[in-house]
């Protein structure tokens, strides 16, 4: 690898997840094909597959899919027919409260996010550790939608073995003066990159970034998530 | 390269860039001295030196660095004392309109966004591609906070080359059904990846993206911006 490069590996062969598989291991096997875990690297997982391991599945409600997203909304923020944009338990705003109908177990199920998508990123860390005697920063992403901007982007909804925001408060800039934006959302940054080579119709559910110094602790996603007395857009 | 892998090139040594500069033939340099363009290729251009070599620096007005912002502004969407959320002329909402303060030619200057971000990429690629014989997709990037999420993530300003929305409507899921979230905005994810090697206090001011096919088309950024109709958060 050139000074610096960063490098963003598909992490291919995983087969349809279904409740109750253990994704860690099959994370392990896409990854030792692809040549095995180096220390630094981050392990990139979409929600979907995520969801689909812990059993995070349901049927669609007699009231359809509308009433599984309200079902899981600590809060309506926009509401315009079916599209519905929510706050999570979690924290997180994104539409549909994160309820997902593509890439599901039954044209009348629906996919949920994991009840707690930091947990998840750590038990697949232990696991991958256990595995290959190093401990991979792993964060589990979701495709959301922006308010302003078309298109969604993959971001992280859980972390672990990092932080998921990068603080340069204090750093100065190349004159010596200080940084303006001083907090970078490198979790996301880093679930967008992977999005590249996951992809909706690749069947890729996860990647691995190396080559990249993630911001070192043990965070949490929510930390991401914009705290009320900061929030301009409620 | 492994299939389907795509690397992150750091496009080091570009010097202070003043006015006038040739920026075309500054990164050319760095391409050179990173082993050369290939085809497919994508540049990725943080819009500070975009702005800086177009001449787009202003001494701070007498108003302060808020009348400065206001001046930029084609519309402000919130405001709380000095922040400002502002959408600019190019339609994009962002804090302070895109008016910088860090990394300015001096401690009473700012920079701005350039005038015509698209047009500054297509430039760049048409110097690139005169100069190795191939063309780059090219974006401008800068950092944008989000609503609902702390911390800020490089998006897309200006491209050149691509289409800087990747659309996959009709294309069946693993289940052969249509796919839900279908419009993905890779330009963004592409900006973000790069501000990985980029970052803010390390004087890197451009990445090289390899291995990731873009959408193919001449698009515009302004495709990112969502349009008032769409728009729930105005």
């Amino acid at each position: 690898m050139a000074a610096g490069e960063i490098r963003i590996l598909p992490l291919a062969g995983i087969p349809e997840v279904r409740p109750g598989d253990d994704l860690g291991a099959l994370l392990g096997d896409a990854i030792a094909h692809a040549g095995g875990l180096e220390p630094g690297d981050v392990v990139v997982v979409t929600q979907k597959v995520v969801s689909k391991a812990e059993g995070r599945v349901a049927r669609v409600p007699p009231g359809g899919p509308v009433a599984a997203i309200l079902a899981e909304a600590a809060r309506v923020r926009r509401r315009r027919g079916d599209f519905v944009i929510a706050e999570t338990r979690h924290g997180f705003v994104c539409a549909s409260a994160g309820v997902d109908r593509s890439n599901t177990p039954g044209d009348d199920w629906v996919v949920l996010l994991p009840e707690d998508p930091d947990a998840s990123a750590r038990r697949l860390r232990h696991a991958l550790a256990a595995r290959f005697g190093c401990a991979p920063a792993v964060i589990v992403t979701d495709s959301f939608g922006r308010a302003w901007r078309q298109g969604t982007t993959d971001v992280a909804i859980g972390v672990a073995g990092m932080l998921p925001l990068l603080d340069l408060r204090g750093r100065p800039d190349g004159r010596g003066r200080p940084l303006e934006a001083t907090l970078i959302a490198v979790a996301d940054e880093l679930a967008g990159a992977a999005e590249l080579v996951t992809g909706k119709a690749s069947g890729v559910p996860a990647a691995l970034v190396r080559g990249y110094r993630v911001p070192a602790g043990e965070g949490s996603a929510r930390e991401l998530a914009m705290p009320p007395e900061r929030d301009l857009f409620p």
